[in-house]
């Protein structure tokens, strides 16, 4: 019985093996890549800082500007701080309702705007992250068609990755791979728990 | 103009920040949590990858248990290999269309499930990834109630992330937190883009 059982199988997963090597062989092209991680769920920033690790470990150069988080004591600063190839920048104040001063916001944007373009345009950098850029979008502290324009001048071998719940449709549209994290069950919400080391921060 | 805006921006983020630290005031439990990462998007083993990293950097231990990729020279690794708070384990052998063998499959799941067991009962570890663990369940190489049985029996102050599209509905159940991480555009289908360092590995 167990033999017939993996015999089936066998059987099965060589006409899926063919199937799938047929896919990978027809995948030939190589490039950058403009990544977007949005949606209500968790994991969007995880995720950036995951593909992050790979890259550092590959070798590649790995920018990161954080919009909306300031410098506060994270586990993944105290990590990238041992590599050489990754800048990591926490260039926000906090979320809008903490700093409460609209100008200000928009000012700080501004400057953390401004190193992401730096860092598309310059061409050591094989990896940006713009974490949490969609949710300034989304407020309206930088226009989106600014970001559209840095992505359309972005060289062919980065790979940039936006964050941020909200992602606007203009952005979405010229993205190559688009990840909505859902929300399934939130221990926050549902349980009365707190944000704790390893997991949120 | 400006400063109306501005004015009425910052009145409404008083009573946003009134209401999100009320929320928060509310939080004060503090728990390992059983997390999953599913559903068809990408970013599921990155997310858990991302948070393996915030853990690291706070001095808690990881492990690291991967059922269905192999030992492949993956950026993470490299990482991973300067941290003495962490033990990243890719004990499969590919995906089971490669392997073609079912019987075997089967054996090298419970290897690989024996390991994440001992990292759940052995308080030395902080946080616990079984990375993919979705997959052999769903291809019922391992009886789920073997994993409901080991989560019930979890330490209080460990984190477990378990990974792979169709999580089954029992699990899920169990779960504190839950990710499902939709496809809204996939260069790989789409595009003929093939898999990249610091993207996929």
């Amino acid at each position: 019985m167990a033999d017939t059982r993996d015999e089936a199988h066998n059987a099965k997963m060589k006409k899926v093996k063919a199937a799938h090597d047929k896919i990978v062989a027809s995948k030939t092209v190589e490039k950058g890549l403009i990544i977007v991680h949005t949606g209500p769920g968790k994991g969007k920033t995880s995720a950036a800082l995951g593909m992050a690790i790979r890259a550092i470990g590959h070798d590649m150069k790995v920018g990161i500007v954080q919009f909306v988080k300031g410098a506060m004591a994270t586990g993944e600063a105290a990590v990238f701080a041992k590599f050489d190839n990754v800048e990591f920048k926490p260039m926000g104040e906090g979320f809008t309702w903490e700093t409460q001063n609209r100008a200000r916001d928009v000012e700080v944007t501004r400057v953390a705007w401004e190193e992401v373009k730096r860092m598309i345009a310059d061409p050591s950098y094989d990896m940006i992250i713009a974490d949490e850029l969609n949710i300034v979008l989304r407020y309206d502290y930088l226009p989106v068609d600014e970001v559209l324009e840095a992505l359309a001048g972005k060289r062919d071998a980065a790979h940039v990755i936006i964050t941020g719940r909200n992602a606007p449709d203009a952005l979405i549209a010229v993205a190559d791979l688009v990840t909505e994290m859902a929300l399934v069950k939130h221990p926050f919400r549902e349980q009365g728990v707190k944000a704790q080391a390893g997991i949120e921060f």
